[in-house]
């Protein structure tokens, strides 16, 4: 697939993603790391949780979607995040759950003061294999311009 | 430290975490299953990149942040996070900063669907060992009421 520029991202258009199995055992690993929580990290004692079972850090989920998002996007040089709004968790990610990415433009316009840029609106929303909604955000970030676009 | 419940948290109050280290190494590795762009993968890449070196994936600063959130809150049965606003990352990371969380109560309410919880309205600032803010943002989370305050 062609890498993309800024150039690339319409208004309107949507990008889905591939999916992505999520491990108890990754589940796990992340909540050790990141946020050492009883319902992330113990299958047993978040059997007797609000959860009923092991569930993945809402941040684990914000980071394989960005994973998703990466791969599916493909830019050229890299997206800048600048800021997300809105993160919601409505159901949370269990062990063997495969997730996906779909993510919608908002809104485009160039970077006022970086010209080699734009910015994107966008919003990602990441589901489970039944369709259950995951994650929800927007966010802003900044995608490089191709270098004729600039020049012109 | 005495494990903190929803009762423990009143408007206004401020806690503040210890410092983590956050070596180049967690940076690359964070990157390599969660956000593999250039700029938080390689050194020499990102020398040319807008940030003139490695810098932390925005979502390896959140996940950090979140666990320097749950040692100090060190919640009994912790804390479910129900929805982050205005997360934003004014400076990155970098290899080697030292990075700390203030944590800011902004409201708190009991739970109006269920009983043992209350509803935590917070910010969280992340600073790093200049007193560069890398991190700001907003989050609504469910946090366990002590037994004796849900049945008085």
């Amino acid at each position: 697939m062609r890498p993309r520029y800024f150039e690339d991202l319409k208004t309107g258009a949507h990008f889905q993603s591939k999916s992505m199995e999520v491990p108890g055992k990754a589940i796990i690993e992340f909540a050790e790391k990141f946020d050492p929580q009883m319902f992330h990290l113990d299958p047993k004692s978040a059997e007797r949780s609000i959860f009923k079972g092991l569930v993945a850090s809402g941040w684990h989920t914000a980071a394989m979607t960005m994973r998703l998002f990466v791969q599916t996007m493909n830019f050229a040089e890299g997206a800048i995040g600048l800021g997300v709004d809105e993160l919601r968790w409505p159901n949370a990610v269990r062990p063997e759950d495969s997730i996906q990415v779909e993510t919608e433009i908002l809104a485009t316009r160039q970077s006022r003061s970086k010209p080699d840029y734009g910015i994107v609106h966008l919003r990602n929303v990441t589901t489970n294999q039944r369709g259950e909604i995951v994650q929800t955000m927007t966010a802003h970030a900044m995608i490089p311009r191709r270098l004729e676009a600039v020049r012109s």
